[in-house]
């Protein structure tokens, strides 16, 4: 047997115990080269892979199936696309490897936010607010801006900006985040004078009056509040869910219904309508992104070829993508409009189940588990396992 | 002098210690009785009175203005017409009582929620829920109604309704409503079985995620999370400010803002759209309800006359009612719809300035201050004093 060393394998977690930018060994045998899957799966997470932090079913069991039973690598390239997000992919890919039991490199999630990214060029060195559950300031700034600030900081250094700030006995800054006031801290930038150049909603905002009414002042006033202008700062929202499936049994508010409060009040109050960018399924630019990782993925895994000067540099475009998601206006939505190779399956387990009917995008399959969309995608792929 | 007593008579505080409910002795002279004002004033708070906690200029000094010189006792009837609130009359008058060292009865208060009362028949015993700042359970309960609960305490009987509470961390102890969740306490009715029957946005919301969401869930489920229903329970607003003056220099949003946003959300899950009912100036209803209040100060006021038994049983109409405001969609218009006998006077001092010619409703009298309010008031009427 001959062994190659390559950069990143990712393997089956219960079967080696490092990850990422280690060199392993793989063995393969010499008559054969593993072939190059022409097929690969994205995952929707909420209401698909996991509700809340628990596992819905058996989808560890699902995920498992994609990965070699003897060496543990993995067999299949796949990776989770979501809207949701909030963490840096890094730590997100640390919480799925740990609740799943597989070990999930930080290439494999796809959040909402992470075009975000594509942005960097031109406002790297611009102020930017950034609001949304988790740390979007932290998200930002290891996607390289170099000046993002969250709302929470902003907001803090402007006296009575919410008027509702004494009646909140909670705050949405974690632990981390250290409670500031205009008197305690330094800013970097001075805000009386340095316009805020783009707003960005990485995840779902939590307080919504306050993030309304600042991003309200920011947007109506050139990036200054208090001033008026004419130009407004861009606006991003990482998704467009208007809702989404959580814990609670019924559907709950998404990112999409945040950006429903924030234009329709918007427009109420200023002269222009809003100008704003939603990224997340099932913009089509997502789907074409997964695409493009789900190759390096595939290269990833072929790259186990033994001989090295056979390396293979064409590019393999898949005959066959899987979007695997609950819900029909955005994941099944996404995949049809993004058409080729994209083949989309609907999952029961979200509270969608029934309304797969109710759209003009009908799943290409319908199936009550991930681990049923999983052996669906094995059987027709039969040629390959 | 004959003494005549009365059971109530507001007097100018620093002359008399006592309010309400008290027998006052008042000094007529013999020969001539008081004469019955023919006309009263109605104060916008915010922004014309206070801003925030603060007295506008010499707002006192206005106020004292409408007392007599040597009784203190109140000479022209006036109110105080807010489409704030959020706590009780009995309480509000005390605090304006406090901050402009005048004698203040809860009869002059009228908040948006004032007219509430007024639907005690149809829901006394029915389950109701109230949000916005302050306590608006409390403020319903001192109306009489025997079911209603707060959002937060409602909300806290279904778990994870509101999937962004893990991100709202709490600094405080709420002193009313300590945080529940649905193992500790026993509410007096099953939230599984007992429809809200309406919901009551008595004051500005705080948490708008949390408030939106579950006023969804109970409206879109005939007030039962969870179930499906074409009812809609009744939705009433206190009022429908899009924005209003409050510390920050430019104007902050209302409750016509969070209308917007729970209307437009609402109407984008559910396939009929809100129905609602909103009160608060400029609705008409609203200036033909301080007309009666102040008829009935007037009342009082002119029944220090000496003689029992020429009791006056007769309706005094004013001739002229001032509404003093500083927002030209909502007390100016609000004034000029209602018609005779209102008069509008908008004051400068709020962040309304330079706007007052952007209406379709121009104000009868504009002026800088409510000090040069009254003073153009008593002058104009100088027949009376």
């Amino acid at each position: 047997m001959k062994f190659r060393t390559i950069s990143r394998v990712i393997h089956y977690r219960n079967r080696s115990p490092s990850i990422q930018l280690h060199s392993y060994r793989v063995i393969s045998h010499l008559h054969s080269a593993p072939k190059r899957p022409s097929f690969g799966v994205a995952f929707d997470i909420d209401g698909v892979i996991l509700r809340g932090r628990s596992p819905i079913g058996d989808s560890p069991k699902a995920l498992r199936r994609l990965y070699d039973d003897d060496s543990g690598s993995l067999k299949i390239p796949y990776l989770f696309l979501t809207n949701g997000g909030g963490i840096p992919e890094s730590r997100r890919a640390a919480e799925l490897s740990q609740i799943l039991g597989v070990n999930i490199d930080p290439l494999q999630v796809v959040q909402g936010h992470s075009p975000f990214k594509n942005l960097l060029a031109r406002l790297e060195n611009e102020l930017v607010v950034a609001t949304g559950k988790g740390e979007p300031a932290v998200v930002m700034a290891e996607y390289g801006f170099k000046k993002a600030v969250s709302i929470d900081e902003y907001a803090s250094y402007f006296d009575s900006i919410d008027p509702l700030s004494p009646y909140k006995t909670w705050t949405t800054k974690q632990p981390c985040n250290e409670q500031r006031n205009s008197s305690e801290s330094v800013p970097s930038f001075d805000v009386t004078s340095e316009r805020v150049k783009a707003a960005f909603v990485v995840s779902d905002p939590v307080d919504w009056s306050r993030d309304i009414q600042v991003l309200c002042d920011i947007l109506r006033s050139g990036g200054l509040p208090g001033e008026k202008s004419e130009h407004q700062p861009d606006m991003y929202f990482a998704a467009d869910d208007l809702e989404y499936q959580s814990v609670f049994p019924s559907e709950r508010l998404g990112m999409g219904a945040f950006r429903i409060a924030l234009e329709s009040i918007f427009n109420s109050i200023h002269h222009k309508p809003l100008k704003y960018t939603s990224f997340g399924k099932p913009n089509p630019f997502v789907f074409k992104n997964a695409e493009s990782i789900l190759m390096q993925l595939q290269s990833l895994i072929s790259d186990g070829d033994i001989n090295g000067d056979n390396k293979d540099m064409k590019i393999h475009h898949f005959e066959t993508l899987y979007m695997i998601g609950d819900n029909p206006s955005v994941d099944i939505k996404g995949a049809r409009q993004a058409g080729h190779p994209w083949f989309s399956i609907l999952t029961r387990t979200g509270v969608f189940r029934g309304k797969e009917n109710h759209t003009d995008y009908p799943a290409d399959k319908v199936v009550n588990t991930v681990e049923e969309a999983v052996e669906f995608i094995l059987h027709r792929e039969a040629g390959f396992s």
